[in-house]
């Protein structure tokens, strides 16, 4: 136990003076370096275990500096840190002794010594269609580089304190200038709050939404489909999910049942995980309800930058017009996860609490990055890069659409492919267990996620693709394979015979129903 | 404004070789030390004020160092730091001159964004005695930049994706190295978790421990007087706080009284807001305590580098076999609080919950921040800064102690300023109301807070004073100012007559009882 026993002094348990070779044991590894802290834990541990008794004498510096043929200045220098930690106790003009404390210490297996090594990377097997990750390869390191060496290099000494929890104002003004051209949206810069990641901005928004005790209350609807992480964000916040059906114009509220919700979690440009976009009348629809109810839409924006062919719609936080919408961005997609900057654009009457709540809870970015993250916003860098990963990006989703229809029409129902990063398929047989698909193909370099992870109720089976790091030259061949894994992999359910829908005219499309 | 016009060469704002005198007015205190931060603040200033216009031609750093009788490398680093924070200009085989980015200068310092609209600082009040905040005049803005831009450059595409949740391994690795020599920490590598903030690793840490419907198991133990944001912290995740009494050899378990605690939150190194150490035997019997009841020890070591005179007692992680304690650092205060780095070594047991609430909050800090962090600590410099830092908070520390003792000793107790960047004091008169007097000095430009901000129940009334940012030549006349500001503005609690402790015959010490 750890009871604490002064050491007596008029009667030590020790009172020999102990030979210095006694102490030669010290386990010295010179190749390791830092002798003293090696030593320091040996007496330490000694005392602690009960080997070096309450009351023993330790040898002089002098003494066990050659007795260990090491520098006295290291000896002294763990005795004083060993009296200085209370193991050992001196007084003016008498031996160096241990104390009492440790006498009655449980001999518990200590923590192991810090390894320091770092565990090799195994070799990255080939993930093709693997969603979720950007293509970082025209990543721009040089400028970045240099932007964030310039902005480190002329930060104020104010700059490096502990600032604004909401953010860097300059970086909440590059960002809302952004998205107020891009995504049409509507607010004062004061509203734009910096966070590390979107994750961040969903705990946070939880948090002030969710009322701790009030189990009735606590009502999230999501996506159903939908993101899996945002479930469980709400769920630790003490909501309670209520899943909304989506079809090929988003969520449908109209088909919501159960209690009126506090809070409705929403992806309206490129639905996570079908890619779909929200029409406008479902948008309106939408918000009609969140005003009945007064509750907050959470409107999450991942990665609507990415838009091919026709213009993105502009988000919902822009036709908002009651204060309901918290809009969600993240540079995660449009620059690099690595960085690690979102951002929540707050309706003015929760501002002074989510306010309040980051403030509390420290989620904050680094002044560096945010302050660099504003230059290289304000002088069209990240513009230019996204115009130039979009170009990319679109590519690459007409490249795997077109593939994928070539080849494996007969087996999946394929998306539209309009805008994002993901790409989702549908099996035309309602039966496959998608899951077990997806794990064949996994052993077969493919890294497609099943459309059932991501519903909590039953689901349309299907797999959803990640597009972002397609080699077009290569996509032709890629998916031949998967065709004819897809066709071997599956037994009864997928052959052919069994397919009930081969009646629908076109590859594209979300299941009917 | 800060508005970057280039300087125009061919017609400079002042082109005359300027006489070295000119330049002899430098205010050096050779005294302070420091002789090349007081020359590059000198320049800076009178840059940035105006005085010295943009295009003057500075003299050779020979010149110079002969004129000011120090040695040429000061007037070179000098001369070089201000070159790559932009206020000189230098071009192979021409003199140096003042750039011309002072032209348009506020008197107010604004923020450098090129073109940006952000608004002006207000001129800060003076702030004496603020605590919180360390000092940040020396912070080395141009090594961190190289490593910063270094690391930006070299970052491999693997590096900038979604990562290791939990934090960089080399980062990891760097800080158990640092903490294992400094602090006597026993952990692996993994079990040290990269977080923005000890706030962020509190509400981690708390929202892991308490279990949400469990209001009678949800007992946290704080040291009392305490951390109020921990507090907050606690509360806000559904913890019932027990307050724990602190006396001289820090918290005090056997005072306890209420349900057993799920957790104790405590800061052994430096108490906050008393600044004592906790003993050894304490230390021990609060683990005995924690055994006892299975309760997580949270130790917050937020400032224990910073100790002067004796060597800072190991942390309580370290005597810990029964993995109960889980430790908290941060670079706010032996960096900077912008850089937004901190950690906690979770015990074994924990790590797999605390590393899944770590990944699904998406509370992490940007790949570069880490990577250059983990360099600069490999190198040596964050060890040599703290060395630096250390040295000048000691002599502060000192400074202020002494001027206390002289002028305001017969009103307050001072505490010993052992370590760290606060000082705390009490009045010697109990009835003395201490915020009213706080808010009074505030008027007066003293920042110290009231004793009693920091405790849940009675407080014994005294101020807290910050030490970091003391100027040692100005704190005697400082003090002197505010002993007669406390003669003053206390009325009768804090005249002479009513002082019921003046028996004490020592300054130093917490109040007894």
């Amino acid at each position: 136990m750890y009871t604490a026993t002064s050491l007596n002094l008029t009667r030590p348990v020790c009172d020999m003076a102990t030979p210095v070779e006694t102490f030669a044991w010290q386990p010295l590894d010179r190749t390791a370096g830092d002798l003293e802290g090696q030593l320091y834990r040996s007496f330490r541990d000694r005392i602690l275990d009960g080997t070096m008794p309450a009351g023993q004498r330790l040898p002089s510096s002098r003494h066990l500096a050659i007795a260990l043929g090491i520098a006295r200045s290291t000896v002294v220098q763990v005795y004083e840190r060993l009296k200085a930690d209370g193991y050992l106790l001196a007084q003016a003009g008498s031996a160096t002794r241990v104390a009492a404390i440790a006498a009655e210490l449980l001999p518990l297996a200590p923590s192991p010594t810090p390894g320091l090594s770092e565990p090799a990377d195994p070799p990255e097997p080939a993930r093709l269609f693997a969603p979720g990750m950007p293509d970082l390869t025209d990543f721009p390191h040089a400028s970045w580089a240099r932007y964030l060496g310039a902005r480190a290099r002329s930060l104020r000494i104010h700059d490096l304190g502990y600032g604004e929890a909401d953010g860097l104002p300059a970086l909440r003004e590059a960002i809302l200038d952004h998205v107020a051209k891009t995504r049409g949206i509507f607010a004062r810069p004061e509203q734009v709050l910096i966070a590390p990641s979107t994750r961040a901005a969903i705990n946070l928004m939880s948090h002030v939404l969710m009322r701790p005790g009030d189990a009735e209350g606590n009502v999230a609807w999501m996506e159903e489909p939908g993101y899996a992480t945002a479930q469980a964000l709400l769920r630790a916040a003490g909501a309670r999910i209520v899943p909304v059906p989506c079809d090929e114009a988003g969520i449908d509220v109209s088909r919501a049942s159960g209690p009126p919700p506090r809070l409705i979690y929403v992806t309206p440009s490129h639905q996570y995980p079908t890619g779909t976009t929200m029409s406008l009348q479902r948008r309106l629809a939408l918000l009609d309800v969140a005003q009945a109810h007064a509750a907050v839409v959470i409107e999450d924006d991942y990665d609507s930058e990415f838009q091919y062919g026709s213009r993105p719609i502009a988000a919902l936080q822009g036709i908002d017009r009651t204060g309901l919408v918290a809009y969600l961005g993240t540079f995660s997609k449009i620059f690099a996860p690595g960085v690690r900057v979102a951002y929540a654009i707050v309706p003015l009457r929760l501002l002074e609490e989510v306010s309040a709540a980051l403030q509390l809870q420290g989620s904050v970015v680094p002044i560096h990055i945010q302050a660099a993250l504003a230059d290289f916003m304000r002088d069209g860098r990240l513009r230019g890069y996204i115009r130039k990963m979009k170009a990319l990006y679109a590519a690459r989703m007409a490249a795997s659409v077109a593939a994928l229809q070539r080849h494996c029409c007969d087996i999946l129902r394929i998306g539209e492919g309009a805008g994002g990063l993901q790409l989702a398929t549908w099996f035309r047989d309602p039966h496959v267990d998608d899951s077990a698909v997806a794990q064949h193909l996994q052993a077969n370099g493919f890294a497609m996620q099943p459309m059932s992870r991501f519903h909590l109720g039953p689901a349309r089976p299907g797999l959803v693709f990640g597009i972002a790091r397609v080699a077009p030259a290569h996509v032709e061949a890629d998916v031949a394979r998967l065709a004819a894994l897809l066709k071997s992999c599956g037994g009864q359910s997928l052959a052919p015979g069994s397919r009930e829908t081969l009646a629908v005219s076109t590859c594209h499309g979300l299941p009917q129903g």
